[in-house]
């Protein structure tokens, strides 16, 4: 293969940079001590800014309560309908309130991990105010030259998007909302994204996940990706299906990696999944100084 | 690829606890904490067991000395030379006592990272008393039929091996000596363990790297594995040139798969790489609950 095989090992500064745009700086990791637990029945589940979680007891106390160091949600909540309800309501007022913007409509489930139960369901605007675990798949959309040589697939989002405008991105990537396992998610969103039919869509190969953590305005992001490789048929072009792409463009695995190495055109979060890929492909390779520190951090987010 | 595409996802139960079996369990935790560190010029090397940190102090006072809580070279010994001398010469006292055995007359570098410099060089037997960080190569070599389905090649270790004698290997893998990188001891190795010509061996693409680390009477192993795929012609087959193997085998990776999970037969630190190797693979699917906890499980090791 053309890039295992090329010269020198590549300076992997950039690289790391990029990882470490998307995760928590030395000074923000003092700040996120002051964080406070949110747990549901004494399982943790997520972490307050301070004054937030100041805010949800004040407000709400028949629904949310401080206990020892932690705000959990009063004991008469017993079952995740119950908690879902409560906690909806707060948020709906915070939201008339103009405390939570961008309402979505959209419930994501608050959980101990991936695979657990539910403990409830919060609109998706509210989560990173309780700083709770949300999960996303990422799909490096490829095709193999008879050599070997590897290009990908890259999209420059809508000029319109509320989120990163015009940056490139994965062809396709999305949340994972409550109900829809990683690879029905792939499958929908390669049709909605870049029309790409089921059949080809199914060929996606699941190959792990990277996780960051990142302080926002609101609270603390931590994300988990499940990263997909699908390898397309040369001749496959995709099309923008619900307008949120500027263009696709089909870029040979170097330019993407000079790019993501050397500028900050990338969404954040894409260049966490893109250095995986080089990593998982031998475009990185361990003759590069830095290079075990670069793989460890691309699973800085707490994930236990 | 048929893996993939297979139904109910795995149980990752046996999985899990083949990755558990090579790092420590709870109450060795504990007793690492009683672990003395072992610092070069107050760069950290290494971890030593207390009973050795006092041997070497009481019978080399003129090498090791107490430095608060650490043990460390006397600072007469400025050079990589002088110390690689002065510690050598009291390993061979301590092997000639019958201290350490199973000399290899094999020079392992003593570094903060892979990547730094040297601090000194020690003899192979003598690493896992010193619990430095140690460095091998670990190749899974397979072929891809027409329909995209893998078989991988495995080894039967020789029955005259001093360690592991019989148990199931990778085709190729090895130590990493001073002064080779991973790619060419990948070729070397390929060459000596299984006759492969040096350039289909220089086809080996790397794809990361997993850790661990587990508790050994003299001390405490911490090592680092650089991962290698070699998809190999479907007509090749490997010989045992040197005759360290017993025989070699082409199984389905789901035959592989299948070993792993309910049996012990392979030598342990393999099943991490052969996890690997099914997570990216896509045999290992986020659908299987405690996915997270696996793949993150692969990086055990401490590699900062």
């Amino acid at each position: 293969m053309r890039a295992s095989a090329s010269a020198a090992p590549l300076a992997l500064d950039g690289f790391r940079e990029r990882v470490q745009e998307c995760n928590l700086r030395d000074a923000q990791l003092e700040e996120l001590r002051s964080f406070v637990p949110f747990a549901v029945q004494a399982e943790p589940a997520g972490l307050l800014r301070p004054e937030f979680a100041a805010q949800l007891c004040s407000s709400f106390p028949a629904v949310f309560e401080r206990h020892g160091a932690k705000v959990t949600l009063v004991a008469s909540l017993k079952t995740p309908q119950a908690r879902t309800e409560a906690v909806g309501a707060c948020m709906r007022r915070l939201r008339d309130d103009g405390r939570i913007a961008g309402w979505r409509d959209e419930l994501f489930p608050v959980a101990t991990a991936f695979d657990a139960e539910p403990l409830l369901l919060l609109e998706r605007a509210a989560a990173p105010f309780f700083g709770i675990r949300a999960y996303g798949v990422h799909v490096n959309c490829f095709t193999r030259g008879a050599d070997g040589h590897l290009d990908l697939w890259i999209a420059r989002r809508s000029r319109t998007k509320q989120t990163f405008p015009l940056m490139l991105d994965h062809m396709v990537a999305g949340g994972l909302g409550h109900g829809l396992s990683p690879s029905a998610t792939v499958v929908k969103e390669c049709g909605e994204e870049a029309d790409v039919p089921e059949q080809l869509a199914a060929k996606a190969r699941p190959v792990g996940f990277v996780s960051y953590m990142t302080l926002v305005p609101e609270g603390v992001k931590r994300d988990v990706l499940y990263v997909y490789d699908l390898e397309l048929p040369p001749d496959f072009v995709p099309s923008a299906a619900d307008g949120e792409v500027e263009e696709f463009m089909h870029w040979p695995v170097e330019q993407v990696a000079e790019t993501v190495r050397t500028t900050r055109e990338f969404k954040p979060n894409c260049n966490i999944v893109l250095v995986d890929f080089f990593v998982r492909h031998g475009i990185i390779t361990p003759e590069s100084r830095g290079f075990i520190a670069l793989v460890a951090a691309l699973r800085s987010g707490d994930v236990a």
